[in-house]
């Protein structure tokens, strides 16, 4: 019993990580088959699993058992939707155990949540954190007391849905103003132009070269526009970690996802803005990068199954 | 081992609640002595709790340990700060103990959380709850997983210092906009002066005759300044919930505190806000009315030593 598969499932592609008495001994990948609802996702999984096995020569019976990560609301293994993959009201445990043909042990969990407790997992123990992973939207996912939040409903850790400002711009979840629409990809492009439009401040960004890896290059270059778009996004950001912290109170926030390669330009501004608008029982709250990448959700997948009740 | 004793200490008085067989079967109250920076506040207590186990005849080997709610931030069972007491970093384990003579079992909680796990005792089990009290200052507690949230300076469930206006009125904290400056009884009676300022609204209110109870009471017999202030508490304390609920996904909101006596017409509009601006993924969190009153501290002191690990 000293493997356990952690499995990320995105919306294009399948992390498979084969984990070996805690570590992480080999990565696989397969596409995400998305058509006829996602009906084939989990089958592809059992097969490329099924041919894990026969050629590492691993038995069924050797596995502890199938951490996922899945991208939509999970609650108790039960995934309520993934608009990504088709998939709605899915029993995934049931279903990935008829595949494999045994009563395997199965742990599911939302994508955002697992990245958290894969991060949560290169700590020290005993800390709490928060995760917010900035990409395509902004996620998040919370670890207090050693355990994950599910939430009621799954959506615990929707960072990206806290609002900013009520007479914000319009977030693709139909309110005004969520983080999202300010911390995201688009949010992070949409602010160089409106910096541009302002016609106060110089840059080598224009409309036709936006991205965020290129806002924090220029910015830790000095371009003026980029330097004032990571200070908004840093604002907003670290005014709702402000929020969250009078909630949750953690020991850190991790930061996450692609655009968290800004680094330490992303960092120094988030503290610099936290300390502003932080309660003060709350200030002393650190802000770190993500450690793992895109392996987060498959060291998640793992830690679920190796610490499950 | 079949008695508990729930203690819970508020900067006026101690109540103390003796639990027999899980039923609180007798209460007791003694003042707090502030004097001294409150250094005679736990001996107070071990002495009342001695003369109750004398005059009930219960030995101390048939007590299953000693449950408190102090009014301050408490992590693992050490109180760092009590202001109304004069505290500071108290070890109220050991010096409880000590003050017995005997190695009992202490558990300490912050009051708000300690609250908050008293009404989750007398909800079905598994759901979790965000427990917010509104009085002199707006506090919270947390509990998810069937945990109490302490937070990493225990300062979880501090809902009074999430934000909700970074232009708002200074807060007693030195923020401003925080949602106590405006769901407080400071913060209702500040709302009713500035409604009547606006001048178009007519009221029985005045500067004289302020007070949550009274607002309330008009507002349910048709004032309309005090119909006005509700709506605008409301409108802020909902803004925070779905805040809350963005991030921690309860079942349910609990609303307690002494103006909590406002009874459905603050839940009626705090269930019609909290439709206009939660995601959709918590849109169904319910809100409902503290039901324990004065002794939910009791109850959840009791809670924290029958639940201990």
């Amino acid at each position: 019993m000293n493997y356990i598969f952690g499995i990320d499932i995105g919306g294009t592609s399948v992390k498979i990580g084969l984990f070996k008495d805690d570590q992480l001994i080999e990565k696989y990948q397969i596409p995400s088959n998305t058509t006829d609802k996602g009906k084939y996702v989990l089958e592809d999984i059992s097969k490329k699993v099924k041919a894990i096995l026969n050629d590492k020569n691993i038995q069924l019976e050797d596995v502890l058992g199938f951490g996922f990560g899945v991208p939509g609301p999970v609650v108790r293994n039960f995934v309520i939707k993934c608009a990504n993959l088709g998939w709605e009201n899915v029993e995934l445990d049931k279903e990935f155990k008829a595949l494999m043909g045994q009563d395997v042990l199965v742990k599911v969990g939302n994508d955002a949540t697992v990245a958290a407790i894969g991060e949560y997992t290169k700590m020290s123990i005993d800390k709490s954190i928060v995760f917010v992973t900035l990409g395509t939207g902004v996620g998040g996912g919370i670890i207090t007391n050693g355990k994950w939040l599910e939430g009621a409903t799954g959506a615990a850790g929707e960072i990206g849905h806290i609002n900013i400002d009520k007479l914000g711009v319009m977030c693709s979840c139909g309110n005004r103003g969520c983080l999202e629409t300010i911390a995201s990809i688009r949010g992070w492009n949409r602010l160089v132009l409106e910096v541009i439009n302002e016609g106060k401040l110089t840059t080598k960004l224009d409309k036709n070269n936006l991205n965020p890896r290129f806002i924090h290059t220029l910015a830790k270059e000095g371009d003026e526009v980029g330097i004032e778009v990571v200070k908004r996004v840093s604002d907003a950001l670290a005014y709702a970690c402000a929020n969250i912290a009078a909630i949750v109170n953690p020991d850190a926030f991790i930061i996450g996802g692609g655009i968290s390669n800004a680094g330490w330009i992303l960092i120094e501004n988030l503290e610099k803005y936290y300390e502003k608008y932080a309660f003060y029982g709350v200030k002393n709250t650190k802000f770190e990068l993500a450690k793992l990448g895109n392996d987060a959700g498959m060291y998640g997948c793992y830690y679920m199954v190796k610490k499950h009740d």
